[in-house]
């Protein structure tokens, strides 16, 4: 796992070892089983994730009583429901293990603390922030100029591998169309 | 122009005179007439802006010719086309001046330098880029779960001044219905 950790980090800053080992110690590593919620709609959100193995899935559930797959996160991606982490308000969404799933987490103190001490931090943090915020409004554009079976190949090219771990009702359910819909697409 | 973009600053750190005077040498001031363009779609992006006053719409032209208001953005805002600035690539978007509109511009390598040298404008940045990834979630989240009256309700209790200020064409492609939808929910 350290060596995962590290590397992921070193791929845009560069560490000694006795700066990894501190930037480790504002990290702790938990354990969740299939099904197991890291984060519960309406409960404080204490923690970011990064995720070590395993598959997570960020579900916002509308006033309607809606599910909607807000994003998938594999191995090497970050997730959380940032905005209430960052305003230490109740979960908007909820993330929720899909398979047997280890995590890095780090705590908003952490996240400060490891920003105002620590310049290298604060700039792969901000990195991470402009890929994230780029990353979203692609999602944007997808979602107001493309159709569902647009999106459907553009996901099924970039993350194959999703498509063998996780169910077509999900994956149906993040492309904002029914399983019925999603069938009719793949059996084209 | 100076006490606006000192004050803009110091929502989130504090700054001495002489660390003002130094960000402030990477930016320059800019100056658009009505319907000029900031970004032309294929063109190299060379800046990002912030808004002294007037008003920009980031606008994104699908394979089918459609044109999609991806935002609008007013005095005290940073916008740009971030996927070609931050990859120095050709913009996949247009950002176009609605009305008369002064900007500050800021080049990528001022950009790296002013956060590679300035742990302050780090942070600073890293607090824009989070909230900019936020907000882009929210809009995905919006997207994906409410209907047009909804949003139209949403962005018109958010930003009541757009709606003084932007055609109601603008406003409909903004929430991704037609003119003729826009016109039903606001006889409402």
């Amino acid at each position: 796992m350290e060596k995962l950790f590290r590397a992921h980090l070193e791929k845009i800053i560069t560490l000694t070892d006795e700066e990894f080992e501190y930037i480790k110690s504002h990290f702790s590593v938990m354990n969740f089983k299939r099904r197991d919620f890291l984060v519960r709609k309406g409960e404080k959100v204490t923690y970011v994730f990064w995720v070590i193995s395993g598959l997570l899935k960020l579900n916002y559930v509308d006033d309607a009583d809606k599910n909607h797959v807000v994003a998938f996160a594999m191995e090497d991606w970050w997730e959380g429901d940032y905005y209430a982490f960052f305003n230490q308000s109740s979960a908007t969404m909820s993330l929720q293990a899909l398979e047997d799933t280890q995590v890095l987490c780090m705590t908003l103190d952490s996240y400060n603390t490891l920003c105002r001490e620590f310049h290298k931090m604060a700039y792969f943090f901000l990195e991470k922030a402009n890929k994230g915020h780029i990353s979203s409004q692609q999602r944007i554009l997808e979602l107001i100029s493309t159709n569902a079976k647009e999106r459907y190949d553009k996901l099924l090219n970039r993350y194959p591998v999703l498509f063998q771990r996780v169910s077509h009702t999900l994956i149906a359910s993040y492309l904002g169309v029914t399983r019925e819909t999603l069938s009719r697409l793949t059996a084209q």
